[in-house]
């Protein structure tokens, strides 16, 4: 079974719809669900994994699991002014339980708002810092009165374990390409719904692809501390297989691409999603190490330095809506969607399709006793031959596809193709890399 | 005996009128003619080699020899409405021997000619596939009438041999500059009596330098299958031997100058060439690889590896004339042969006078007690003493005088004077390579 | 005890009226006294070297010692129209003793002035061709009347001894940096003496500083034949144990800042000086090695290449009054002694602080728990957590302070700082070099 772009458009669409209301955090109920959605959607169970409260990860320890059942802020006359139903933004991620009256003036200190974007509702957290809190609008909170309001967080914050998901899908060679996405906002679309939604129909993708030539490992992990768990489950594998990753974020709005690059900044991932971006939309907005800000700072860190790279639409922080209630189901788009997965897709492919090709005559080949060329010669050869030409002058065994599509400027499918053709004529053989 | 430039200028003009006329091919009695020409130029023997039709060259065979003797078309009424005496572009390069009467819709299947160039008669060949065919000018074609028309060409095609011209300089070293160009285009100046024009005065002007440091490699062979038979014949010795080289095409407008690097980029070559270039003329078209056409495809291909530039005027299929019957005398002028032979010598020059000087002395030298600068320190110091200074700080040994040249903004035949005068000083020494 | 950067500057100041007058050349009391004066603003001894007349220097020869009492041009009527007195720059440099009657035109060709700077009386030497000679300004040349005029040069030049002094500041490490600065030029302020100036200020500062991680070598030296007699006698340790060296020179006018690299041009001082220049004036000019003329030719000499850069304000060469009378103490001032006094110790800051951190943790270390980071995760970071960790994500123990401080676009000294409070918090240590 195969499904058109346009299709998976509209299926990813509707996944970020169904999503959207689930409240995740780092841990607990919301993140759980999440994960057996995507497990429903993936074409293959995916594994999930879970960890205690309490252990070192690293320079980190793995925090208490957080269970948020309902939250509001009700006024003496017991209205709801702030209820956790309406939008789940509306309480400070990983707030303590609490249930007391205080006046205006003290709630203030427990309250968030965006004085500049009055109608949006920031997104708040306090993982590593005990403490509860409230966010609105400020429009909403411009509108409490004087006199005492009942805060309550029916939450339970206490040890328990953190969860992520882990899907293989095995190729040819045991070298591996490492995906890796995060689970851990509530209700915001594209930073994250894109992300998990995105690579949940690049992993099916996949796994319906009748070959592989690569390993692909695609996780769904809480960020900052799943990947830092992650990793320190799997170090030593993955310095050894992962020959390129992708880190999965805010790729679900329509306005832009985005790159951002690696630690290393020229890796086989930098490569390919360079070119794969450059014939999407050459304006793509190239980012900088400078810019990072999502889980390519723990896989690229000093020591671990996996080969990371992010190919965004609209990426996190750079966009208004950024950590708000705006970003939500209309920012996202079944286009924006799209063009994000094909993005990721076609970085994936030029992985797949890269090889180091070898010319195996010496002179140019005589195409034309082959069938591969015109055999009258007149002015002008068509855009086929010469990029056969191109391809066979540069292929010395030395530079690989990705380098010779970017001289020669064409898609490195195109020359994919192209090199099939001739290892059929026997003009050339690919080099063990 | 030697030549002032201007000489040189009138007597390569003639030389291309006289060759004009001669129908050249991959093969057969024009090629002949054209060598012979040539040999009795150079002021030494050309050395005229063959190579049976058959043999296998790389992935090629020599194809067999055509000997075209006259071509027509003839109306019902006895006209010769196309007739090779009058341009011997008119018959399809490797045109069957065919004699036979045909309708015009029959015929038009076998004629070529440009409808946005409707004066001009297209070059067309057709080596490796078997068949026959006409060329002419739009306007021409256009005046044919319904009607039956008979098409005579009186050629052999069949076995025989391939020709090809040779000729070595000995120098001072057993290393090798090789420069090659291409003698397998019928009627046209430009492209290509300009080549083997140039370097025929380039050979002879070699010949009579009362000593040339390298080995001077000259042939002049049909392009493609020459260059390939060469290769196949001598490709060991090549290289072993080969430091730098020339593919001389295309050097006889008066419009621009142009450069096509070699395959790797940066040999001597290149560098040779771009720095004479960039003293002749700062606006020279840079070409890249991609751009290639000539025998550099061969010379460059993969696992060859010979570090061939180009240097031109008006490079072939850039300019409107290109392979058509208005690529003639009128195209090709004295001043632009001047130019263009000029260049190719500025280049050789440089490659005769590079070498890496190293300074004899620690710190600055005084150069005022040898008599080599003003002993009264004002403002200002002539541009001579500037280069000198210049020449001797960068002659550490690593750089040379190509780069130095570069570093300074001189032209490398001002340094090489410099460096005699510094050797005789014994304030530097050359380097070994 | 500590001086302010603006007590320095007047100072500085202050040093450099006191010098202006000092009749200074190659060798001579001149020179001796400005030695001595430097030596009682230094706040340790300045070694007084000395080395004989006529002893060999590399390719050169000690001169001469000029002693210089007084000059004059007088009329037949008793006028001085030119005096040594009135401005030590109208003898020229290493003039014989004369003392004879001449005509005007005999002896215009002992008269060196400047036509298209009429009011600048030119300095002008000759130290390795005898002669005499007076400078004047054009107006005070046109004013001359015809008739005899007595020339009178007060001097001795005889064989002596050749004056250069240094200090040794030891530090931690027993690799140097080297600091040259001149003192040969008479009454001229910002070429030359805004050098041995600032020089003796920098001087003073390393030597009051609690430590030093590296030892500093200043000298003053007589140009030229001063940095050669230097090199001659020092050139084994300066090799093995320079890491960073200075030439001081043109560093006291208000104008601009400029940076003139060492011959390799990427050195550890050229990096320095960058980066500190960055910080001052992104607009500084930068120069090439083709622009080089101070003792920096002898220091980065083939053979020698000594990483001396140069850090100026109007380079020499580059602003009107350079060489002239004009180069006084309305040029030289207080804020510009101040600016190129803290560009040089910005540069030697970063040499200090310079180092390759290398990260102790696998993944993003977690700051909050050591209060290094805020707890509650809102929009906006400050910039001071941003560089730290931009520090972090860089400090993989292979780029060096100064490249990280580059790559994030602040000045080194905030990330030294940041450097000592993460090795506190023992999440970096440093790698030896």
């Amino acid at each position: 079974m195969t499904y058109s772009d346009n299709q998976i458009a509209q299926e990813m669409y509707k996944w970020v719809a169904d999503l959207f209301p689930i409240p995740r955090s780092l841990t607990g109920v919301g993140t759980r669900k999440t994960l057996a959605y995507i497990s429903s959607k993936l074409g293959m169970d995916l594994n999930i994994r879970a960890i205690e409260s309490g252990k070192k990860v690293f320079d980190w320890s793995v925090p208490d699991e957080w269970t948020i059942r309902d939250a509001w802020i009700e006024s003496e006359r017991g209205d709801r002014v702030v209820d956790f139903k309406a939008n789940n933004l509306h309480v400070v991620g990983y707030s303590e339980p609490v249930d007391l009256w205080l006046e205006l003036d003290d709630l203030q200190e427990h309250l968030y708002s965006l004085p500049e974007q009055p109608d949006a509702i920031p997104y708040v957290t306090s993982y590593y810092k005990r403490g509860w809190g409230f966010c609105l609008s400020h429009n909403q909170r411009k509108q409490l009165v004087y006199g005492r309001y009942r805060a309550v967080v029916d939450a339970d914050l206490q040890p328990g374990i953190l969860n992520y998901g882990e899907v293989i899908s095995p190729g040819a060679s045991d070298q591996e390409v490492f995906i890796s996405t995060y689970v851990c906002h509530p209700s915001m679309a594209n930073n994250e719904l894109s992300g998990p939604v995105v690579t949940t129909a690049i992993a099916r993708w996949l796994q319906l692809l009748p070959e592989r030539r690569y390993t692909y490992r695609i996780v769904f992990v809480p960020e900052t501390i799943g990947s830092l768990v992650y990793l320190s489950r799997n170090l030593d594998h993955l310095k050894t297989h992962v020959i390129a990753g992708f880190n999965v974020s805010c790729i679900g709005d329509d306005r832009c691409y985005s790159y951002l690059p690696s630690r290393a900044g020229d890796t086989l991932s930098d490569r390919a999603a360079r070119h794969a971006l450059h014939h999407i939309d050459p304006d793509y907005i190239r980012y900088t190490w400078l810019d990072r800000g999502s889980d390519e700072r723990q896989y690229c860190a000093p020591g671990v330095d996996l080969p990371v790279a992010t190919i965004m639409r609209s990426k996190y922080g750079e966009y208004p809506e950024y950590h708000t209630s705006l970003d939500d189901l209309s920012l996202v788009t079944p286009s924006g969607l799209e063009g994000g997965y094909r993005a990721l897709k076609s970085a994936i492919e030029a992985i797949e399709i890269n090889c180091r090709p070898k010319v195996l005559v010496l002179g140019e080949p005589q195409l034309g006793k082959r069938g591969l060329y015109p055999t009258i010669s007149q002015k002008g050869s068509s855009d086929e031959v010469r990029a056969m030409m191109d391809l066979l002058t540069y292929a010395d065994g030395e530079r690989d596809l990705i380098e010779i599509a970017n001289l020669i400027g064409v898609p490195i499918n195109r020359l994919g193709k192209i090199v099939r053709r001739l290892i059929d004529h026997e003009l050339i053989q690919i080099e063990e890399s």
